[in-house]
Protein backbone atom coordinates (compact mmCIF):
# COMPACT_ATOMS: atom_id res chain seq x y z
CA UNK A 1 0.00 0.00 0.00
CA UNK A 2 1.14 3.89 -1.05
CA UNK A 3 1.10 6.33 1.71
CA UNK A 4 1.08 10.03 0.97
CA UNK A 5 2.64 11.21 3.77
CA UNK A 6 5.27 8.41 2.84
CA UNK A 7 6.25 9.32 -0.04
CA UNK A 8 5.83 13.27 -0.60
CA UNK A 9 6.59 15.71 1.94
CA UNK A 10 2.75 16.57 2.28
CA UNK A 11 3.37 20.24 1.77
CA UNK A 12 6.23 23.56 2.25
CA UNK A 13 8.88 21.81 4.58
CA UNK A 14 8.65 24.35 7.61
CA UNK A 15 11.03 21.93 9.56
CA UNK A 16 12.57 18.41 9.52
CA UNK A 17 13.58 16.65 12.53
CA UNK A 18 15.08 13.08 12.76
CA UNK A 19 11.43 11.69 13.85
CA UNK A 20 8.87 14.42 12.49
CA UNK A 21 8.43 17.25 10.23
CA UNK A 22 6.90 20.44 9.94
CA UNK A 23 5.24 21.47 7.26
CA UNK A 24 2.67 24.16 6.22
CA UNK A 25 -0.92 23.17 4.84
CA UNK A 26 -2.01 25.01 1.15
CA UNK A 27 -5.23 25.92 2.21
CA UNK A 28 -6.28 29.61 0.99
CA UNK A 29 -8.86 29.39 3.72
CA UNK A 30 -6.51 29.09 6.71
CA UNK A 31 -2.96 30.54 6.07
CA UNK A 32 -0.74 29.78 9.38
CA UNK A 33 -2.10 26.15 9.17
CA UNK A 34 0.74 23.38 10.20
CA UNK A 35 0.84 19.84 9.87
CA UNK A 36 3.71 17.83 12.33
CA UNK A 37 3.86 14.27 10.54
CA UNK A 38 5.77 11.62 11.94
CA UNK A 39 8.42 10.25 9.92
CA UNK A 40 7.57 6.61 9.97
CA UNK A 41 4.15 5.13 9.06
CA UNK A 42 2.35 4.53 12.45
CA UNK A 43 -1.42 4.71 12.49
CA UNK A 44 -2.28 5.56 16.30
CA UNK A 45 -0.77 7.68 19.13
CA UNK A 46 -0.50 4.41 21.37
CA UNK A 47 1.21 2.89 18.54
CA UNK A 48 4.20 4.72 19.65
CA UNK A 49 6.20 4.05 23.14
CA UNK A 50 5.72 6.60 25.36
CA UNK A 51 8.69 8.97 24.99
CA UNK A 52 7.78 9.01 21.45
CA UNK A 53 4.37 10.51 22.32
CA UNK A 54 6.04 12.86 24.41
CA UNK A 55 7.94 14.25 21.94
CA UNK A 56 5.91 14.54 19.40
CA UNK A 57 3.19 16.36 21.62
CA UNK A 58 6.76 18.68 22.69
CA UNK A 59 6.45 19.12 18.90
CA UNK A 60 2.95 20.09 18.64
CA UNK A 61 3.08 21.93 21.31
CA UNK A 62 5.74 24.11 20.10
CA UNK A 63 3.88 25.14 16.62
CA UNK A 64 1.14 25.96 18.55
CA UNK A 65 3.21 28.33 20.66
CA UNK A 66 4.91 29.42 17.90
CA UNK A 67 1.67 30.23 15.83
CA UNK A 68 0.19 32.07 19.22
CA UNK A 69 2.97 34.62 19.39
CA UNK A 70 2.86 35.16 15.27
CA UNK A 71 -0.32 35.36 14.30
CA UNK A 72 -2.12 36.00 17.68
CA UNK A 73 -5.10 33.65 16.97
CA UNK A 74 -8.59 33.69 18.84
CA UNK A 75 -8.01 29.93 19.47
CA UNK A 76 -5.53 27.34 18.29
CA UNK A 77 -7.46 23.77 16.97
CA UNK A 78 -5.18 20.44 17.35
CA UNK A 79 -6.36 17.13 15.74
CA UNK A 80 -4.66 13.90 14.92
CA UNK A 81 -7.42 11.94 12.73
CA UNK A 82 -6.10 10.00 9.61
CA UNK A 83 -9.14 8.31 8.88
CA UNK A 84 -7.95 8.59 5.13
CA UNK A 85 -4.32 8.79 5.53
CA UNK A 86 -3.62 6.32 8.97
CA UNK A 87 0.18 8.24 9.27
CA UNK A 88 0.29 9.68 11.90
CA UNK A 89 0.02 13.75 11.56
CA UNK A 90 -1.20 15.99 13.92
CA UNK A 91 -3.16 19.36 12.32
CA UNK A 92 -2.23 22.82 14.21
CA UNK A 93 -4.62 25.41 12.79
CA UNK A 94 -4.52 29.03 13.84
CA UNK A 95 -8.60 29.73 13.85
CA UNK A 96 -10.17 33.58 14.00
CA UNK A 97 -13.25 34.65 14.59
CA UNK A 98 -13.58 36.25 10.87
CA UNK A 99 -12.29 32.50 9.55
CA UNK A 100 -14.29 30.61 7.27
CA UNK A 101 -15.90 28.23 9.35
CA UNK A 102 -15.60 29.84 12.40
CA UNK A 103 -16.54 29.09 15.72
CA UNK A 104 -17.45 25.50 13.58
CA UNK A 105 -14.43 23.00 13.17
CA UNK A 106 -12.46 23.67 9.83
CA UNK A 107 -14.22 20.40 8.05
CA UNK A 108 -17.84 21.62 9.27
CA UNK A 109 -20.02 23.53 6.72
CA UNK A 110 -18.41 27.24 6.18
CA UNK A 111 -20.36 30.03 8.01
CA UNK A 112 -18.96 32.46 6.02
CA UNK A 113 -17.92 32.85 1.91
CA UNK A 114 -14.43 33.52 2.50
CA UNK A 115 -11.85 34.32 5.36
CA UNK A 116 -11.46 37.76 5.90
CA UNK A 117 -8.50 38.45 8.38
CA UNK A 118 -5.39 40.06 7.30
CA UNK A 119 -2.41 38.17 8.73
CA UNK A 120 0.55 40.38 10.15
CA UNK A 121 3.06 41.46 7.37
CA UNK A 122 5.85 38.91 6.98
CA UNK A 123 4.37 36.53 9.13
CA UNK A 124 5.81 33.43 7.27
CA UNK A 125 8.96 34.51 7.44
CA UNK A 126 8.74 34.91 11.33
CA UNK A 127 6.66 31.41 11.70
CA UNK A 128 9.31 29.67 9.85
CA UNK A 129 12.38 30.93 11.74
CA UNK A 130 10.47 31.22 15.17
CA UNK A 131 9.64 27.17 14.40
CA UNK A 132 13.55 26.51 13.87
CA UNK A 133 14.82 28.33 16.41
CA UNK A 134 11.92 26.20 18.88
CA UNK A 135 11.56 22.97 17.27
CA UNK A 136 15.33 22.63 16.91
CA UNK A 137 16.03 22.81 20.45
CA UNK A 138 13.78 19.71 20.83
CA UNK A 139 15.42 17.56 18.13
CA UNK B 1 -18.69 34.80 31.67
CA UNK B 2 -20.25 31.41 32.83
CA UNK B 3 -18.54 28.22 31.06
CA UNK B 4 -20.38 25.10 30.71
CA UNK B 5 -17.58 22.99 31.66
CA UNK B 6 -16.68 24.71 35.08
CA UNK B 7 -20.67 24.70 35.41
CA UNK B 8 -21.47 21.20 34.69
CA UNK B 9 -19.65 17.87 34.00
CA UNK B 10 -20.31 17.79 30.55
CA UNK B 11 -21.64 14.19 30.29
CA UNK B 12 -22.01 11.06 32.37
CA UNK B 13 -18.71 10.76 34.27
CA UNK B 14 -16.54 7.56 33.37
CA UNK B 15 -13.61 8.92 35.63
CA UNK B 16 -12.54 11.65 37.77
CA UNK B 17 -9.25 12.65 38.81
CA UNK B 18 -7.50 15.59 40.66
CA UNK B 19 -6.53 17.60 37.64
CA UNK B 20 -9.09 16.11 34.73
CA UNK B 21 -12.63 14.15 34.65
CA UNK B 22 -14.00 11.69 31.83
CA UNK B 23 -16.89 12.02 30.71
CA UNK B 24 -18.94 9.91 27.92
CA UNK B 25 -20.21 11.91 25.23
CA UNK B 26 -23.83 11.69 24.37
CA UNK B 27 -23.65 11.06 20.73
CA UNK B 28 -26.17 8.44 19.31
CA UNK B 29 -23.91 7.96 15.82
CA UNK B 30 -20.83 7.89 18.21
CA UNK B 31 -21.26 5.47 21.25
CA UNK B 32 -17.87 5.20 22.96
CA UNK B 33 -17.04 8.91 22.40
CA UNK B 34 -14.92 10.42 25.30
CA UNK B 35 -14.13 13.86 26.69
CA UNK B 36 -11.01 14.26 28.59
CA UNK B 37 -11.76 17.49 30.57
CA UNK B 38 -9.46 19.88 32.10
CA UNK B 39 -10.63 20.53 35.35
CA UNK B 40 -9.46 24.37 35.69
CA UNK B 41 -10.76 26.73 33.40
CA UNK B 42 -7.58 26.89 30.89
CA UNK B 43 -7.98 27.80 27.40
CA UNK B 44 -5.17 26.38 24.97
CA UNK B 45 -2.79 23.56 25.55
CA UNK B 46 -0.11 25.79 25.58
CA UNK B 47 -1.21 27.78 29.00
CA UNK B 48 -0.70 25.07 30.74
CA UNK B 49 2.94 24.16 32.79
CA UNK B 50 4.31 21.65 30.41
CA UNK B 51 4.12 18.71 32.86
CA UNK B 52 0.07 19.34 32.89
CA UNK B 53 0.43 19.44 29.10
CA UNK B 54 2.05 15.65 29.27
CA UNK B 55 -0.16 14.38 31.93
CA UNK B 56 -3.27 15.86 30.45
CA UNK B 57 -1.91 13.37 27.37
CA UNK B 58 -1.14 10.80 29.16
CA UNK B 59 -4.48 10.69 30.48
CA UNK B 60 -5.80 11.06 26.13
CA UNK B 61 -3.59 8.32 25.19
CA UNK B 62 -4.95 6.19 28.44
CA UNK B 63 -8.45 6.63 27.03
CA UNK B 64 -7.10 5.71 23.11
CA UNK B 65 -5.46 2.88 24.19
CA UNK B 66 -8.38 1.21 26.36
CA UNK B 67 -11.26 2.43 23.47
CA UNK B 68 -8.77 0.53 21.37
CA UNK B 69 -9.05 -2.78 23.46
CA UNK B 70 -12.91 -2.70 24.38
CA UNK B 71 -14.42 -1.64 20.77
CA UNK B 72 -11.57 -2.43 18.33
CA UNK B 73 -12.44 0.56 16.05
CA UNK B 74 -10.82 1.39 12.64
CA UNK B 75 -9.29 4.26 13.78
CA UNK B 76 -9.14 6.84 16.52
CA UNK B 77 -9.71 10.34 16.10
CA UNK B 78 -8.57 13.22 18.55
CA UNK B 79 -9.02 16.53 19.14
CA UNK B 80 -8.64 19.75 21.17
CA UNK B 81 -10.63 22.40 19.44
CA UNK B 82 -12.87 24.69 22.04
CA UNK B 83 -13.98 27.46 19.51
CA UNK B 84 -16.80 27.45 21.53
CA UNK B 85 -16.31 26.18 24.77
CA UNK B 86 -12.74 27.77 25.39
CA UNK B 87 -11.98 25.19 28.67
CA UNK B 88 -9.45 22.54 27.56
CA UNK B 89 -10.98 19.36 26.64
CA UNK B 90 -10.00 16.54 24.94
CA UNK B 91 -12.40 14.33 21.93
CA UNK B 92 -11.19 10.72 21.31
CA UNK B 93 -13.32 9.53 19.16
CA UNK B 94 -13.79 5.27 17.97
CA UNK B 95 -14.04 5.49 14.43
CA UNK B 96 -15.39 2.83 12.34
CA UNK B 97 -15.65 2.17 8.64
CA UNK B 98 -19.65 2.25 8.61
CA UNK B 99 -20.12 4.89 10.85
CA UNK B 100 -21.93 8.43 9.77
CA UNK B 101 -19.34 10.47 8.59
CA UNK B 102 -16.24 7.39 7.78
CA UNK B 103 -13.74 8.60 6.79
CA UNK B 104 -14.74 12.18 6.80
CA UNK B 105 -14.33 13.91 10.70
CA UNK B 106 -17.14 14.00 12.47
CA UNK B 107 -17.79 17.14 12.02
CA UNK B 108 -17.86 17.22 8.55
CA UNK B 109 -21.21 16.26 6.56
CA UNK B 110 -22.63 13.12 7.11
CA UNK B 111 -21.71 10.33 4.17
CA UNK B 112 -24.89 7.91 5.43
CA UNK B 113 -28.18 8.12 7.68
CA UNK B 114 -26.59 6.54 10.41
CA UNK B 115 -24.10 4.36 11.92
CA UNK B 116 -24.59 0.39 11.38
CA UNK B 117 -21.56 -1.31 13.74
CA UNK B 118 -23.09 -3.04 16.49
CA UNK B 119 -20.73 -2.66 19.41
CA UNK B 120 -19.62 -5.63 21.55
CA UNK B 121 -22.07 -6.53 24.56
CA UNK B 122 -21.01 -5.31 27.59
CA UNK B 123 -18.90 -2.56 26.50
CA UNK B 124 -19.91 0.48 28.70
CA UNK B 125 -19.16 -1.57 31.79
CA UNK B 126 -16.02 -2.45 30.78
CA UNK B 127 -15.07 0.99 29.35
CA UNK B 128 -15.63 2.20 33.07
CA UNK B 129 -13.87 -0.79 34.30
CA UNK B 130 -10.82 -0.76 32.11
CA UNK B 131 -10.80 3.07 32.39
CA UNK B 132 -10.66 3.01 36.28
CA UNK B 133 -8.33 0.75 35.97
CA UNK B 134 -5.73 2.25 33.48
CA UNK B 135 -6.35 6.14 34.88
CA UNK B 136 -6.41 5.70 38.68
CA UNK B 137 -2.59 4.91 37.81
CA UNK B 138 -1.73 7.90 36.73
CA UNK B 139 -4.12 10.02 39.03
Amino acid sequence: MSCELCDQAGGPLLWQGDRARVVLVDDADYPGFCRVIWQAHVKEMTDLPEADQLHLMRLVFAVEAVLRTVLQPEKINLASLGNMTPHLHWHVIPRFRDDRHFPSPVWAAAAREQSAQALPDGWQVRLRESLSACLDALG
